[in-house]
């Protein structure tokens, strides 16, 4: 038996539950993928927060699929084992000890950091790469002939076990959400001959997104989204039409590391992914900001016939 | 294309939602059984509040059953057609002429006022008595000797179409829950020949939760739950046990009309309900501040074993 | 230990099973809506006679959902109110005060009526009204410009709370036929923002029957069918087409408070229902009579390619 | 486009329905076994008259197994092949050949005429013996001592394939009547080692109620029920407790070839099954007349605790 | 406790199942319909053989229906009870008497000869005709116009209870499989009127795999498959498509009594069916070695685009 | 179209599959765990012969969850990273460093080969630690009072990162074996606070085999089973019962590394397990011979009441 005192705060606070209502029934049972890029993943408080965001999407219906690289932590293990990064013209290749390094990191150290982090704030989750459950069929990326910068002639550039995805097969990842698991997926695919391949983390993402027609694909990377003007970082861009974009590369505002990204983006939102957005994740609270307030943290890439989401006027 | 603009005060609130995860963890499938008294239905704009809150359970994955009663709203009909309520010893006869009213009010008026409210913030309900799909199995309520305060001589008080609850189906209400329809249920009943019998609505609200093993029976009044001191209504108990109750009762510290409430709150956590509340319903937020705070706003009364919710320290 | 006695009677009644043995076969999880006019609902001994009959569909496998108004029975509680019906050009105008009426005679007293009736003969029903589940998607008419008879002038003629029908959504319904419930349905809808809308009960049949492309549509009303001379009560024609319909209509052979009711049956046969029914509910075993035998009651209007059930030659 | 005429008669005979419906409520969904004897298949005529009130009952929603042997039929056949059988204190002995007869005659002759007639009244039936789906578990009867008629002397007496039942598998038969097939059971079995097993049908039947809690047993042979005088056919026994049927026993009033019926009818009703009823299978509608009237044409066994079906007073 | 001993041959031995391994992969969960020859099921041996090899494609995931005829077997017992089989122009007619020993021979002796030895093998399987559920729809085929040989006039042929098939209705079927029941199916059918019909066993196996849209169809009966030169029974073909099919028809190698087994094949792969073989049931492990090893032991006739199996290089 | 040519080898290999059928009847939908030690995962041409095996049990419909360590491969990385093990008492323990190398190479490297291969014959697989699902509830080791080898004084030794088992969640393996996905669980475990856990591959097979009540664990290792001489590797004893083996602890022939193996055997065949096998990984065939043959080629343990298999007398 307890005397009750002054609940002043709470009043207020709880209020704010209904705020975020219209957002609340409009996602729910909505399928989100959320792609979390390796620099996010560095920092165990970062990693912390975004868990406990994503467990709040969780909490309330949404069915949340994660998907992470790794490229960051595999660079910092292959400097450990004594391992030189090969990059030629500006592409990272993957030998079999760079394979080795690459299925230990992001299989085991990241995919198993974030499912500890996710369980503890009340996730079910399970921990998978593209080979389980035949996932991601892929297949070796075929050499490029390229100019070979030491000798000056023409060669064949072997990215060695790269993979490129030729198709998604989404039973596992169904059967999962269905019974309320979030699958949390490491970028890794075979080839079905029993050969492991390093894949694009983005990639996946996007294509996982299409398979499942994502109601968002969320890509937490280190920028604040698309900028208007790339060289003032405080000029994101709130909304954009798949159009706005088109423009926006033309007129060369896009650019450099952000143009494959933003081309995931696109392929994703022309094949039934209603919007992507693109958002910085070391912002405090980015993921609830951008998906429960109006007016969002970074940019969404909106399919066509989509409208902003405005439920705070 | 639109630019950003501030939103430092987003970036605070939804920091907010983070301190409800706790709760939403805990409350996720749990069913919940909240009892409307007729008083807190008479004001729009109240039961609008209260509709808002009720919602936010259900967007969250709470199971939610709503009871009604409405003897205010019976009372002003029966005036406007001229019918005199016969109050005998405290106890209100429903002659067939007042069962007509309270059939028309319960199940016709305040039910689908309620429903249409729900439906507005995106609740898909479902309006039943206890007739519908054999909920509530009722005889009629035997006549007691009393004396005539007339005559001065012992005589038969029939108490009309009053009934007394002698078991509950709830296969309809399950089946509803489980394709995630919202029963609201008001507290008509039948003798399952052919006439329609009128039922105190606590003692549905509780008779359902123990029939489902509710996680919580809350029951919305117009007092500020179990007061220490009957005197002082700034005294509510934060949370009782059921040893506290029976001391209190002993004490003549619960008495008057709160008794029979408190009797079907005893008859709910002993029969396998965690935990009755007993709130205010006119006090703004109440439902959430309840719900989802550590401190409340009402009285919790605790069955056995159970622990008051406290997450926020 | 009882000895037997002559059961002469028995054995050629029993007989009388087999005749209805085709019929059964061939409405064995058939779906049949069934329109209850206010008017036959005014007579107690008439409703017990039409659930009686209606349950032996019930049990005999056969998928009803009941529809049903409540005219009469409204403009008798207006009165009781002191409420003036105001009847412009033939039609009502549903204000708040008539409203308030119409929600309580309908949702409380007529659905609940029928309901306990039903449950009395073995029926586990369950009372809905448009609002239930979102079953009517409804929005208030617009007023129709028309000349005011008392200034002569043209003003705007405002319906007040009455609703048009733009949609169906029939989950709730089959959810419950699927668990073995018969919804008995009142004619109100709601405009989703929160504001009940008194509905045409005839169209909410046809609608509804539409919706689930019903196998029969049953008007249970107080005319025996169509006739072939209007002036003759007993010229009533045992089936007719589509087009029959169109020339008696052009003949001038259907015509006033029919017109409405046939042309809601168009519709009905010319959207998947396979037959209409007008039979007259005061009929003594009317719903019987026109369903297990080869002759009928009332009028049966075909679908295209539709043939007339003849078992009994 | 057509008349109606006159319909007086239907407007009677419909009636009769109602009264058949206490019944069908009470029936709907229960499991029915009716064990056809060999004698009343000998006649088509009769054959299609039961056919026809199965299939009522089937239509209503009663799941009925139906069960038959064809000892008539396979004696006639016997004779045909130049078989002698072999007849030893009063037990059928089943050799090699005999066993060829019987499986030919049970589950090929008899068990498709079932079939192919139910079939003709809309019944989903499918022909099974207890070699299907491994429904019997079965094992060769152990030979008996017994003094040979002829030498005077000690002697085994070899039953042949003669089979007892040791277990049931009902899995098969309730698989078929979840999905609204009549399962139609020849007395056949097997000992898992290949070898066929003839199985007395009364003794099948029996063991099926058991296994599936049937709500009741009907045998249909060739006898008026249980008569309380045996020399008088008329003095049919209307219900019987198991005390009753023990004491006629020990009186002698049951003897004889009723005997082995009885015994299986009280191992029935003591193990689950509510009631067995016994009638002649030559009564015209005998089988409505049992299930559909008050006084039946047969006797039915009461379990303990059970009470004879009175709707019709 | 006991000790080991050599087991060199084990090692050995238990390495061919992998050889199996890449067939199991490619026939799980296929359906493969089995048409028995009544030649072969005359030798209980080879029966037993058949039901081995079967049963092991049951236990590795097959789903496989068995079909059956009884040319042979019916013709014997006919004999036996003084029939004389009338053959008009090759064509055996089906009298009444004939079909009384069909009915006997086919659903009764054989099925269950076929169930209880693949029970013994431990299938669980079901004996099945084209009455059961509706399997085969069908009507008596119509008398056709012919030269009587002894009057040498034109008059009517009629065929008696033969039937022709106009449709098939899977649902049983597909309910069985489903349940890991395998169905066992004997080529009787009836007309709907409560008449029996006997049907084609071959045409009962190609209509059933196409309505199931079978895997394979596999007929075993007494020949080496279709031969390249028909005087020479170990010209096998090892597989044709349809081009080689209608080629060698119409070079005449494949004729007379292979020729309407050959039209029906044709039937199957050009309606869905994969591929035919045709096998000797009297060879050995024919089945195992046709649908295990690379080359087979018959004819597998391939539908268009499809290619021979083979993984054993 | 192409000729057949000889195929005496087919002919008799084919009938080894019969051999193997009692072995696939008596296994179907049973349910193995087979735990791969580290050591037998060294060699890629090894786990090649074992995933083929393994898939062969799968596709005959054994449901088979693979467990397996790593210990022998952490080793190797941690010399890599210059990682020097520590070893006390014959306890490894787990410092934050070590924990890293752990999850890498189990839920990375190891884990994702296993699958690689198995997918590459065929098997739907899915990668698992004890962290996915909540599968394993596990606490951080207690540490222990030892007495201090260099100080010589009593102190505290803790084991680091060292999970003890607390209870088992098996409802994901459960979902992904019914959905016919094979999971393979590394043995890793976390505390519920963010920690991750290494935990004994052993414990973490016979734990899971005891929550599922597995038909049989089956542990490859590098030895030959139990031996009843422990310096002869051939005296491999064929099957044990408990009570064998408690004898065989007493009198010291089980004893060193093997003694925990034996204890979690035990454990396991006490609680439910059928059976464990213990088998040496490197013998080629080991877990086919082990599971379809007579003799077998290492030792089962038989709970008490089980018999050995032995079908091939």
């Amino acid at each position: 038996m307890r005397l009750k005192f002054g609940r002043q705060k709470d009043m207020k606070d709880v209020g704010i539950l209904k705020q975020a209502l219209p957002y609340f029934r409009r996602y729910k049972n909505k399928t989100f993928v959320i792609k979390l890029g390796g620099g996010i993943l560095k920092d165990k408080k970062s990693l912390d927060n975004i868990a406990q965001d994503i467990s709040l999407l969780y909490q309330i219906g949404i069915k949340v699929i994660v998907v992470h690289g790794g490229g960051y932590q595999a660079t910092e293990l292959s400097k450990k084992l004594g391992i030189i990064p090969k990059i030629i013209e500006g592409r990272r290749i993957t030998d079999e000890k760079t394979l080795e390094v690459v299925k230990m990191v992001l299989a085991g150290k990241i995919n198993h950091e974030i499912l500890t982090v996710l369980k503890k704030y009340g996730v079910k989750c399970v921990g998978l790469s593209g080979i389980d459950g035949n996932i991601i069929k892929a297949k070796r990326r075929e050499p490029v002939k390229h100019i070979n910068e030491k000798t000056g002639k023409m060669d064949n550039l072997d990215f060695g076990y790269v993979g490129d995805i030729t198709g998604i097969n989404n039973e596992l990842i169904m059967t999962l959400l269905e019974h309320e698991y979030m699958p949390v997926v490491s970028s890794l695919g075979d080839d079905g001959q029993g050969n492991i391949l390093n894949i694009n983390a983005d990639t996946v993402a996007s294509n996982i997104a299409i398979s499942i027609k994502a109601f968002k694909l969320i890509i937490m990377t280190d920028v604040n989204g698309i900028l208007s003007n790339p060289e003032d970082s405080t000029s994101t861009l709130y909304y954009v039409s798949r159009e706005d974009i088109l423009k926006l590369i033309k007129e060369g505002m896009i650019r450099g590391g952000m143009l494959p990204k933003i081309n995931e983006s696109l392929e994703a939102v022309e094949n039934g992914v209603k919007r992507v957005h693109i958002i910085n994740g070391s912002t405090e609270n980015a993921l609830l900001i951008e998906i429960f307030t109006n007016r969002g943290v970074g940019t969404a890439i909106l399919a066509d016939g989509e409208q902003a989401e405005d439920y705070t006027t």
